[in-house]
């Protein structure tokens, strides 16, 4: 098909929406280890997980075989209102970078809660409702999972109670509007309201809390309320489910027009996106059908693929979550205070973590000034403000490019906007006032944490 | 065509979208009123104009005749970066309200400026680039516009100067950032960078400004400045004119599956939205070709419409600018502070003012705390965090639907969703906290301002 009629975004129309969300790990040869149980280092059993998780996200997690699950309708009907998400071809990017190859992205900061993280909220908070729960505890730290679980569950009329890292809920008023607009109520955490919480407070009485803390208070709630269970935005085998269908909305697009990626890039943080981007074209390398450079992008601030280990880890720094084998930098590795707050985790999905140790895909850490840089020239060519989580895979996006200008070749390359940056204002206020650095661990600290993993087999 | 078939969001293809803007007041038999100058009380020439306004802008202003204007292909370029914006059935709207109407809004928020205003920036800015200017300076209050402007000169290179009035500089940070991202200069007014701003200053050193003094500068700037003119984002015709798109779009995307509104509902505030969802539906009404009720819904807190005087006025509380002959409820009017920031101007489009004056339009006011009530219901349902402007709409949309549910009339309603409210966290939080009144003037006070209005035979 001509090169000059694919259009500057391709929307599908609703017909042409996929119906089932594609599992990667069922096209994988070696699967993705499994969750272990801290206490017992056995791995975990269905009824273990469902005292935490919902039972239908339970048999999502545990299942490698099953290749897709139909996407229930309510869901589909909640993904109508804002999806499908934009496959848009960088033309105006193209032309400033004068470079022969052909970018697109997949856009997902169309919707209220500013990111794909919505893909996966509305299908967690559907199983709970349909289990007969009456609402779910969840953290947030920057606030865009948390938002989106408050969309999902404002809309389906089921309780939403988010702990959120107390410095974030005091700097970021805003997210927490969000969240109050769509009825969750929203904790400062640590908090007086769980035993943790009070431990840490009387501990650390001036503490602005951690993510790790979050996770704690959220998880001893699920466990101790009738009702409640507990969900979690990334990083576990279901999300990366859910989040196949930007991936599959992508690749029908580009199927549409004859176009065949050469690249695909993504930012990884928990793994997400990446995983939901990737995952089609991932299945047909697996199956041997066709071949794709598959990149993920990191900080460089906190980079578990290209400097951690591949090993059974704690999710969290609490460590009362289930182990997990992964790349990471140790659970109690801290990254050093980067605005890209959605790739601020040691760890990394198992599923991505397994095709990356077998040479599926491969890793790239960035500076966040260079990040920041390619940011704000994106955004005045392409008109969308990205968040900075999605500015790292930009930023891999235009070197790929520019190599391309260098060697004169017409690569095809596919990119994930994960989101906008309306509320990562102050971190663009910083790179304008020149107090952004790039801080990068050393090897010393990041051998410290590592030395620290638990002792599996 | 069967109902079961309209999509959740309509999208026109490229080949689908409008090449030409409509310009509503070639088929109005009674035309609007001619600027008037200041200084004479004669009819502004256009080479008076020339010095304030580019010259297209100009022509485009003084055209009451020529029915289309061809949309230039790098201005059709640009929309397509954020254009078509979706024509929505709000499908859960309708379930929530069990109401028979069938409610359709057009969405203008999916873009970084977060409104319809980009619509019109580009199109000045691109007339700008044209003349060979080397920018272009305007003002912001809420910041909606000057984002836009921003963005539209970072596009094409063009240096813009935007005049922010002092409280807002200081109190949204955030949109002073996004100016900043796209390149613009963003200076608190009143300045010491113009005489009028240093005369104010020296009078009242401690003032956070206002909209009349921030045009003051602007103007200021432009016509002292070789290379630069002044650009405004609403009220004028030429605005209307490129605002015409939204209309357009959205009767293509509902003649495609042949639907026809019984009500058409927009925001007003300077009208330039309005005026241009209704462009070729109040064409259509009239040519004598169709009928439509069309509903403009401006704050109770500043009813220009529904409580003004349809009088010559000043257009800037300053008393420099042209006299138009609009609604008004007087130059000197101060709306109480109100969250809408862009519907709170005492007057209204001269355009429309005569449509309203002639009868082929009706006006409501509606108050705030009702306005923010219907916005968080229509977050909820439908995933969208609506603009305070915008919400205006909502609610007479859900009015019109309540009583469709009462008459058991299925009315098709079309209102115009103009942008988002992630700038306007601070209203939503003083609405949960109970802070947020609904002020609406007395009599005498409007009586007092409409008292001041200039003698113009």
């Amino acid at each position: 098909m001509s090169e000059k009629k694919i259009p500057y975004k391709i929307y599908l129309s609703e017909d042409e929406m996929p119906r089932a969300w594609y599992n990667l790990r069922a096209d994988m040869k070696v699967k993705p280890a499994p969750l272990l149980s801290p206490a017992t280092g056995a791995p975990m059993t269905a009824q273990e997980l469902e005292g935490v998780f919902c039972t239908e996200l339970v048999a999502q997690e545990l299942d490698n075989d099953t290749a897709f699950f139909a996407i229930p309708q309510e869901i589909r009907d909640f993904y109508k209102m804002y999806r499908p998400s934009p496959l848009v071809r960088a033309y105006c990017l193209e032309e400033q970078l004068q470079t022969p190859a052909k970018i697109y992205y997949k856009f997902e900061g169309n919707n209220t809660s500013g990111s794909h993280k919505l893909n996966s909220a509305i299908a967690q908070a559907y199983y709970a409702k349909k289990q007969g729960l009456q609402g779910v505890t969840t953290e947030t730290g920057a606030g865009q999972w948390g938002t989106a679980l408050s969309m999902a569950c404002g809309y389906l009329g089921l309780d939403c109670k988010v702990y959120m890292v107390k410095c974030s809920y005091e700097q970021k008023p805003f997210r927490r509007e969000v969240m109050k607009v769509y009825g969750a109520s929203v904790t400062p955490s640590p908090s007086d309201t769980t035993n943790v919480g009070r431990k840490i407070l009387a501990e650390f009485p001036g503490t602005t809390g951690s993510l790790g803390c979050a996770i704690s208070e959220a998880v001893e709630v699920a466990v101790n309320t009738p009702g409640y269970r507990y969900v979690l935005g990334s990083v576990l085998n279901q999300v990366m489910l859910h989040q196949s269908i930007i991936g599959l909305e992508s690749k029908i697009a580009l199927d549409k027009y004859g176009v065949k990626p050469d690249i695909i890039i993504g930012c990884a943080g928990g793994g997400s996106n990446l995983g939901g981007l990737i995952a089609p074209f991932m299945g047909e390398k697996l199956r041997g059908e066709a071949d794709y450079r598959i990149i993920a992008v990191e900080p460089a601030s906190c980079p578990s693929f290209t400097r951690g280990k591949f090993a059974y880890d704690f999710c969290d720094t609490g460590m009362v979550c289930p182990l997990a084998k992964m790349y990471t930098l140790g659970s109690s590795f801290m990254p050093s205070a980067d605005h890209a707050g959605g790739l601020r985790f040691h760890g990394m999905s198992p599923v991505l973590s397994q095709l990356y140790h077998d040479g599926y895909m491969e890793a790239v850490s960035v500076n966040q000034t260079d990040v920041f840089q390619v940011a704000e020239q994106f955004a005045r060519v392409e008109g969308i403000l990205p968040a900075p989580e999605s500015s790292h895979a930009i930023l891999a996006a235009v070197n790929e490019a520019k190599k391309c200008k260098e060697t004169g070749e017409e690569k095809t390359i596919l990119f994930g906007l994960t989101g906008t940056g309306y509320f990562d204002l102050v971190a663009y206020e910083r790179f304008h006032n020149g107090g952004m650095s790039s801080i990068i661990p050393t090897d010393e600290e990041i051998a410290r944490s590592l030395a620290q993993l638990p002792q599996v087999d």
